[in-house]
């Protein structure tokens, strides 16, 4: 009983990914009787908590109904009011919690206000499940970098580009699409100049009614054309070019509308540890590196990647100067290698999808 | 019911592979009154036949039973007399028959002999599940060529070494566990010399009572040492040294039980389809590629690879110089990628393998 009302939190939860960011996603459900009274999720940030948007939507008086919610309810003034004061308001008698809230503001806090005002508490619920959805967030909340993650896609034979530099396309429309779909996960999207000059992307988030991520470009001398299709939508898309220096050209791109953050260099390249801080500062919580190979091993090497997706596509193509999709210094031993967890596999057209988690 | 029968037999036949070369494995149930009553498969080539096994176990007489095989019977007189002639000999009253036999001696007529002596024959049970147990035998007997397939153990970002060299070990103990019932399924191990040189491996199967496919070595110039390990067992395992010249070295080595194969020469290198030809001659119905990556983009460029066994280590190592699986020329255009079909995933361990076929 109570893990079908936190799966129906859960799903509604998952509802807001990609919209909350850098809040987490939350969905909760009113149960009276058996039956569900209301539902509702956090849609977006800034906008009302699950357990207030589940009341709004009540079909009936939840007095001596139960809540089940995915996270600990609120109990501090941020944009809205504590959710624990509208729990205790409606007269919810019990509440069924899946995580408690890292965010040390409420961190069990919110299930003490409850019981110390006579309403039952059961936590724990599901609760490595309602981690996973906010897999973002948990990170974010205790680091000073945003929770990264290295995306790229690769033949069976671990090539994302053919000898001669052709890579369009490795895997097949659907997989694509699939990438879409992450990136509108996402705070930000991480790339290199490289990239820029080489495919002059868009890196943008083509779901319907998605976010478009931030976009961060690598650029430490600041070779990014006036031209490319990222200055030219640096008015519509948030775009932040990183170098190590300002130049005069850092005006112009200004006025195109990016922003240029000067960050440190280290031995010769752009510090990405620095970048990362600075980006967490500014509140971007999540960060899709879509580099190419050098910039894929050097943000390897930093340490704060969490995760890793690859597509990987039914295709051979051979060739010793066919680039790979982690290149740059790489490791001198096997015992060095940066070791995984995982993977969760998803079949997306003909290609598959392989997530594993930096262990 | 016909379906829970065969795929009786289909386990049985199972149990055959690796022995039966360049046989099929088959697998045969006696059924009567609904119940098994007899089973049997095709233990090793040379040895009974499945349905003769299956009535040397009969429990019962099996006059009016119906008879479940994996495979057409034979008519033919081989190393053993006909099946058809032992099916009616004991009165079977219906024969429900997975694949049709490809061998030109039998192909449809083991079931007209049978349906012309009253016999009621039911085809095409379970057809594809059955063909698949035989995907070896079904090439084999319609090729100049083995069956070939490629294996090699990579990181999910597509390295086989680290930049050093070192290569021990990409994935854990039970994927290379694994790799042994694989090498016992063929016939053959194909190896370059370079690994040879490099790893000194023996390229056995050490499978509990699995037999040892002959080794084969690509040495064009019989580099091969005479102290290795491969050289050293020779006498013990079968093991082929194909080369383009014949040199003093050849005697020495066959002094040592190895076998001296010359192949025509191609563009500088052994002629590998030229190789591949001269092993179906001997009946090698299969062989198994586990070279290093220059050897593994030729064998790929013959278009003789039918199937790729690819596991994947949940690791990364990074770095321009770390060795890719398939290297050598590669091909200019995606358009002329290699494409795939699959894959087939199983979790060995912390490692995955992939198994896809050849388009």
């Amino acid at each position: 009983m109570e893990e079908q009302f936190m799966k129906r939190a859960i799903r509604l939860a998952r509802k807001g990914i990609g919209y909350t960011n850098p809040n987490p996603v939350v969905g909760a459900v009113i149960v009276k009787g058996g039956r569900v009274i209301g539902e509702g999720f956090h849609e977006a940030y800034g906008g009302l908590h699950a357990e207030r948007n589940a009341f709004k939507n009540c079909t009936e008086d939840p007095q001596g109904a139960d809540l089940y919610v995915t996270l600990e309810p609120c109990c501090h003034y941020g944009k809205t009011p504590p959710c624990t004061e509208a729990i205790m308001e409606h007269g919810i008698r019990r509440v069924y919690v899946g995580n408690m809230d890292p965010n040390p503001k409420v961190a069990g806090r919110g299930v003490q206000i409850l019981r110390e005002h006579g309403i039952q508490v059961e936590t724990g619920i599901m609760e490595e499940e309602c981690r996973k959805i906010n897999d973002i967030f948990f990170h974010y909340i205790s680091h000073e970098t945003p929770y990264v993650a290295l995306k790229y896609a690769m033949t069976l034979d671990g090539k994302i580009a053919v000898k001669t530099g052709e890579s369009k396309w490795i895997t097949g429309q659907e997989a694509r699409e699939h990438v879409h779909t992450l990136r509108h996960k996402y705070a930000a999207i991480l790339a290199g100049i490289g990239t820029v000059l080489c495919d002059d992307p868009m890196l943008n988030a083509r779901v319907r009614g998605g976010n478009n991520p931030v976009r961060v470009i690598c650029d430490s001398r600041l070779r990014i054309p006036l031209s490319s299709k990222i200055v030219q939508s640096a008015k519509v898309i948030p775009t932040i070019v990183a170098a190590c220096e300002r130049t005069k050209k850092a005006e112009k791109l200004e006025e195109l509308g990016c922003r240029v953050l000067i960050c440190p260099e280290k031995k010769g390249q752009l510090d990405l540890m620095e970048l990362f801080r600075a980006l967490r500062k500014e509140k971007i919580d999540s960060v899709l590196v879509e580099g190419g190979a050098d910039i894929n091993d050097s943000v390897i090497r930093t340490g704060a990647v969490k995760k890793i997706y690859t597509y990987v596509a039914p295709k051979l193509f051979g060739g010793k100067q066919s680039r790979s999709p982690v290149e740059g210094e790489g490791i001198e031993r096997i015992s060095d290698a940066v070791m995984l967890d995982g993977p969760e596999i998803t079949k997306i057209g003909e290609d598959l999808l392989l997530e594993y988690e930096v262990r």
